[in-house]
């Protein structure tokens, strides 16, 4: 039997899944399971999209652009244009999801052995593009009792060596929710300037800011034009994760061309997602309020309880739908096993991220959980007693 | 200006796109262009799919499973089935296109360095996901006068060293049309056992078989479950290019899960296609029927009128809907660009692909073209008789 590749066993495996089988056997026990532990709002799809993909009018599903749909980008840019983002369409590649966005930029600037350096905790996936791309990331710790916040410039510039290439940040933060001020994004300008470094920006948060919070994104930059690629998605804006779209986007002319050679040998973005993409651009700004007064609310309530709970400390993030909680436990994976494996609290129970997940430096976030506020408040409510019961009993409470 | 990745440079650009420029300024010198160059199907998709986007009923497009929804899955293994072969949902990872499940079964497999063989000429973007890959692909000719059959074992042997990891095939092939008979997948399965190596099998066109010939899947061989990895596509079969759903299907466990983590960084593959592609298994048996009748009429139309032009040899492959065509030419590359740069018959020329990008060998290819039969016959008619007036005055005859 041929033996796989060594990229293929160092593949990391998701922090979240390890804990599926659990979470499902506790439900074949007849267990309500709480999902505090998944991205996948339950917002709904706005009704332009669904409309659009239900009169669709397509005789052939042929491929598109590899670029994606020369319409589609069009819109997209006079989207951004409204959020100060000035890119014309030939500055956007409509890639498969964010996710594929972040591969293409690593593939694009980076060779196998280079570093790339992230503030962590940071979104795990980011390690699985990593290891595809031969790359290494280079954590540059953010801690709770700053509520996240961007390390200096003088930690950041520690980790710069001689193969570092690159920057990424998440904004706003997926594990955190925190949003990264302007003076922060300022600092990494001046920090990749001086290095010379790229800076990706994944932005497939940036609708979701709250406290009248406003986003101020890479792109907006000045000066340093051939030097950040803004990852898009919208997966989280729309409600839309299942299309797989999302985009690249730069005014680094050769990043550009490059990037669409990767885009040309996989043929095209998908096409139907496409078709919702470019209709989605038309949802009427209520949908944007209606969300963000929902998340708002329900963030406010989990916060609160949370730090109403003996030993819990919960920041309050300005962003995404994620907060790092820290709790008075052992071991979060042994805590989020233990949830599903032999807790209940009136048969229900709640599945939580453990934070060990988001951290490369070893050791760090055993005490913390990531949060994902994606549930109704009613059902937050619940989630949250049965938090506070389990904390009460867990044997490994410290 | 931060520089770009080796990768990156050494990204293969598509032997057609850069045509593409001239083909568009022939257009808006108001030409008629017949594409003879892309394998983008005319046939229109199954009502069944379109039907099914039409009759969407979801209140959020989520993501699905990583290896795609299991009632896909499972409608998919009850189609294999039908064909002979053998697999259950398990063993079928749904892909974003053949591409995605081409690229997975590259990183899983293969490391960095290691060395793939494929018959040339072969389908160009083997070399954009080889790169990626940054693994190496070894050719082994396969020739217009043997109407491009898989060259002989021993042939394959001297190819095999240290680093040969696989054998990657596409069956019926891009870009000669060639089918390969049980009797030759038989000897893939020797080499594959005695070497103990991964056989990639690339059957994106394996509903393209004419002349009542069967295609035999190298799923059907006995004795090598865990070398066997199909990569499959639903791109041609439905005409859904545009969809982009595949699928990587093998009995190899350790496969089968290592690939399965890097569907896992990438969350899923699109959701709407995977709705097209689960309702497109229901198509009637009769749809399949018209196509092949349509594409061997266009088949014997296309290979008579070629082998009538003196100087050209088109051979009468029996599966796809492409040949590789042999013409009197000194340089396809140079003779393509003529074409749409510099000839025009009552206003009207052709877009053929150089056959050189499908050679890895140099100095192969120069006096072959890739010709896609995917137009309607009376198109395929003035294509031909604008192709014959061409090589007539070809300052490049030879």
């Amino acid at each position: 039997m041929p033996s796989i590749s060594a990229k293929g066993q160092a593949m990391p495996a998701s922090p979240i899944r390890k804990l599926v089988p659990y979470s499902e056997e506790a439900k074949r026990k007849g267990r309500k399971v709480y999902h505090l532990n998944i991205g996948q709002p339950d917002i709904p799809t706005p009704e332009v999209a669904i409309r659009a993909l239900k009169n669709i009018n397509l005789n052939v599903i042929e491929y598109s652009h590899s670029a994606g749909n020369e319409t589609y980008r069009k819109k997209l840019a006079g989207f951004y244009s409204k959020l100060g983002i000035n890119v014309d369409h030939t500055q956007i590649l409509i890639t498969t999801g964010g996710s594929e966005a972040i591969l293409f930029a690593l593939m694009t600037c980076l060779n196998p052995g280079d570093e790339v350096i992230t503030p962590e905790p940071f979104y795990a996936n980011y390690n699985g593009f990593a290891t595809t791309a031969g790359v290494k990331i280079i954590p540059v710790t953010s801690y709770i009792k700053d509520d996240f916040a961007l390390p200096s410039i003088k930690e950041i510039e520690a980790k710069i060596g001689p193969r570092t290439k690159a920057i990424i940040i998440c904004n706003p933060n997926n594990p955190t929710g925190y949003l990264y001020s302007e003076t922060e994004i300022l600092h990494l300008r001046e920090i990749v300037k001086k290095h010379d470094l790229f800076l990706f920006s994944d932005e497939a948060y940036r609708e979701f800011c709250y406290d009248g919070e406003k986003h101020f994104s890479a792109m907006q930059l000045e000066g340093v034009d051939d030097n950040v690629i803004m990852i898009d998605s919208i997966s989280k804006r729309y409600s839309e994760c299942g299309v797989r779209i999302g985009a690249l986007v730069t005014k680094n002319k050769e990043v550009l061309s490059t990037a669409l050679k990767f885009a040309q040998a996989r043929l095209s973005p998908p096409g139907l997602g496409q078709i919702a993409g470019e209709a989605s651009i038309d949802t009427p700004e209520n949908y944007f309020m209606e969300v963000n007064a929902e998340y708002t609310a329900r963030r406010n309530f989990m916060v609160d309880e949370l730090n109403k709970i003996p030993g819990v400390y919960c920041p309050r993030p300005k962003g995404a739908f994620y907060a790092v909680v820290k709790l008075p436990v052992d071991d979060s994976d042994r805590f989020a096993q233990w949830l599903l494996e032999s807790f209940e609290y009136k048969n229900q129970t709640v599945m939580i991220a453990p934070a060990s997940g988001f951290y490369s430096t070893p050791g760090l976030g055993k005490n913390e959980v990531r949060i994902a506020y994606v549930l109704k408040i009613e059902d937050l409510r619940n989630a949250m007693i049965v938090l506070a019961e389990a904390l009460k009993v867990y044997p490994g409470r410290v």
